[in-house]
């Protein structure tokens, strides 16, 4: 009898949990051995030295309470919608200067995507910059504009994400600090600049939208008698279905609901034909989603020994991400690609690796990580109602608390997890899932699928390498 | 060593399932024995009669095709929003006599309950046809005025149920056959009359109902391109947390949002106005479900030999029941107490019984059988998720067979259990569950809460004791 099958002869009566490489379990279970496989994988990825560095950064003390005092300030924060605003207006630095926002990290017209650099092009079209998609490239790649992230001017913008001043903003403010966040408008689903469509279809939205759908939408909020609380509307929509990221039908409907009184009585800015394009865009509340999840994710930015993660967006070729305890730095690594359902005629060789602000919602528990409120996400991948549940309940392993408001009805109405939290992503293996949609990656098609991915565990290593331990262990 | 105490020592190993009567299981219990309870009660509620004669049915070849055939005709139906009307131009015998429909099954003035004898003051002061409550009361006690039941003209309302000649109706149709159902509009929250509240307040929403809601309605429905197909809305909402009977959130959005614009352009008709009232009305959606629910129960009636339940109504005094293949008759039992949460300053000694014709979307697979989709409905009751998910799948085993259309995410995308088989209902004692509304039993005052209840099974009985048994069979 050899030693294995004297260890399987041993173990036969109880199985054996293989943990970790799922091929080890083949041989004893070709013995008829009943094995369970824990998907397993090392602390930070392997690598040694941070590896040791994060045994000492568990269970620290003043890492737990700077990660409770971090995320109980985005739990605190109140998001409403106070105002519809030119981004020239919101954000006055973009008066002074030809500069663009994009989402994610950082990154040169040189080194953009072609769903980024599409966006590029519809922008400067847009701001009468140049007149021709040639003219706009050649503007865009001679210097002549200066590209800055979205977040770093306390904005986000949805896939390409391109905010230039002529753009309408969501407003969004916390009445307690005042802090404001911005987002642009949502151009709803089909051939979108946002996703890199290019074409005078596209155009002509953008110039309605800059026109009419903007001043109709600022009239007719500020003639309500309150303002609009997004947290309220999330927490609602999260009992009805939504997710908050890659499906919004219920809170898309129930904001149209509320101002659909007030927009038609400003027809003459264009009521009632925002009341036509809002009528079936089941994205609408997207942008706002993302502009409210920035407000709150601010809040909890900069609290020393901080290890909970307040930004995580992606510019198409990297992911970044910033972390509370360590400053402005970006973090960053290659984009992911996207397990996704593609519209007819498309395949994973044509998208373009994952691109966006619009994880500012998982940043905020809501997205891959309010899974469970919208099962019918799944199905974009073959997936079950239940592989939905197991997602929300693996990503509060990865996270300092769960929200008190934003609920789970499937969950038996428990929280949704919050505050990610880089030691234990680490440590745990487990990457941020994030539901999204897929841009062509040639510039000027758009919108080819939709799908899930995840954060590069590369992200939380650099991460990890550049937090400086608090003093009192190690 | 007592003969008890032997048989518990034989099985103080292996445990005891208890059967039936719960406090059975004491006893076992007490001595450390673990015991099972399983809810059983003995079939046809213990009538050894309609229990020998059920022994006979079940399983039957000729109910069985017959019950396929009803349900098939049941879900074929597509019920489509085509028209809103005044009530004596959809239903033109009120025009002919002064004429009432009602809730439930029929009922005459000296016997009906609070509520419903307010909704019928409130209907003869709408009409003009007495100008004070008790004009109006001393009218229908006069014997001048004649009540029917709406069900007795493809016609529902919720609560009380009362219809008179003015009044605004939802036409819902089935383009295939052109049959036609019908139900009154919603009045919204708080003091209504179809909960008995009455007094100004109440009749001047009812005037403006008949004014300017119905005919703005009517004008933006009209406008659409497409009428609107309420299976398609009721299965999305049932994907976003309405059951479709006690919630509508979801559905009253989506459907207020797709009228919206029509309605604005409307302005003159009372357009604006309506959407003012339909911003917050998150049961508008009610009256549609009821009207979709009627029109395809009603197409699955008549058919030979078939033991599904087609109308299932509530007058507040009685519970009644008609089954496809027994013509047209009730079959009653006095109406249940609810299970609920009310409102401050009211308990279960100040309400009504069961009361309304709301329960036809139970009879076609909505409310408490599809209270999967809607877990936040248990809270009324204190109840958990896990409970909701379990009366779903109890309602499947009281039905014959499973919506293809209506799915309930959190089982996986099951459908809903639909077609309610009188057979099933008394083989395994589980009496359908209601989701509703609590009216006060004084006329007058209106809502005071919401629950939870139960079809008796009396109804059951008494309909199986006049199905005549096809041949073939016993």
């Amino acid at each position: 009898m050899s030693s294995i099958a004297r260890l399987l002869g041993d173990v036969a009566q109880r199985g054996i949990v293989n943990v970790g490489v799922e091929s080890f379990a083949g041989p004893p279970a070709a013995q008829g051995v009943q094995v369970v496989s824990l998907d397993w994988r090392p602390p930070a990825a392997g690598d040694s030295e941070v590896g040791d560095k994060l045994a000492g950064l568990i269970g620290h003390q003043a890492i737990e309470e700077a990660n409770q005092v971090a995320v109980q300030r985005m739990l605190d924060c109140r998001p409403v919608w106070v105002d519809v605003q030119p981004a020239a207006e919101a954000l006055p630095e973009l008066r002074d200067e030809r500069l663009l926002l994009h989402a994610g990290p950082p990154i040169e017209w040189d080194d953009m995507c072609g769903p980024m650099r599409a966006g590029v092009i519809g922008a400067v079209l847009l701001e009468g910059w140049a007149d021709t998609n040639e003219a706009a490239e050649r503007l865009a790649a001679s210097g002549a504009i200066r590209f800055d992230p979205c977040h770093h001017h306390d904005a986000v913008g949805p896939m390409a994400g391109i905010i230039s001043p002529s753009m309408q903003l969501i407003v969004v403010e916390d009445p307690a600090s005042g802090r404001r966040a911005y987002c642009n408008l949502n151009e709803g689903q089909g051939r979108c600049l946002r996703y890199g469509a290019l074409g005078e279809d596209v155009m002509q939205r953008l110039r309605w939208m800059n026109d009419r759908l903007g001043p109709s939408l600022q009239a007719a909020l500020r003639s309500l008698d309150d303002p609009i609380d997004l947290k309220a509307l999330t927490a609602q929509a999260l009992t009805m279905g939504d997710e908050c990221h890659s499906r919004n039908v219920a809170a898309s409907s129930l904001i149209t609901r509320l101002l659909a009184p007030a927009l038609a009585r400003h027809e003459s800015l264009g009521g009632i034909e925002s009341l036509d394009f809002l009528r079936t865009n089941d994205y609408w509340f997207l942008n706002f989603s993302m502009a409210a999840s920035k407000l709150c994710t601010a809040a909890g930015h900069g609290v020393e020994h901080s290890t909970v993660v307040t930004t995580f967006a992606r510019n198409g070729v990297r992911v970044g991400i910033r972390v509370s305890g360590v400053g402005d730095e970006w973090f960053t690594a290659p984009a992911a690609e996207i397990d996704g359902l593609y519209f007819p005629g498309y395949g994973p060789e044509d998208a373009n690796p994952d691109i966006g602000d619009s994880a500012i919602t998982e940043t905020y528990g809501l997205g891959g990580f309010a899974l469970a409120a919208a099962p019918a996400i799944v199905g974009f991948v073959g997936g079950t109602t239940a592989e939905a549940i197991r997602a929300s309940e693996e990503m509060a392993m990865i996270t300092v608390t769960r929200h008190r408001e934003y609920l789970l009805p499937v969950l038996g109405f428990a929280g949704s997890p919050v505050g990610i939290d880089v030691r234990k992503v680490l440590d745990t293996g487990l990457e941020p899932l994030i539901t999204t949609g897929i841009a062509h990656r040639t510039p000027g098609i758009g919108q080819i699928g939709a799908g899930l991915t995840r954060a590069p565990m590369e992200c939380f290593v650099a991460a990890l390498r550049a937090f400086r331990p608090p003093p009192g262990r190690e």
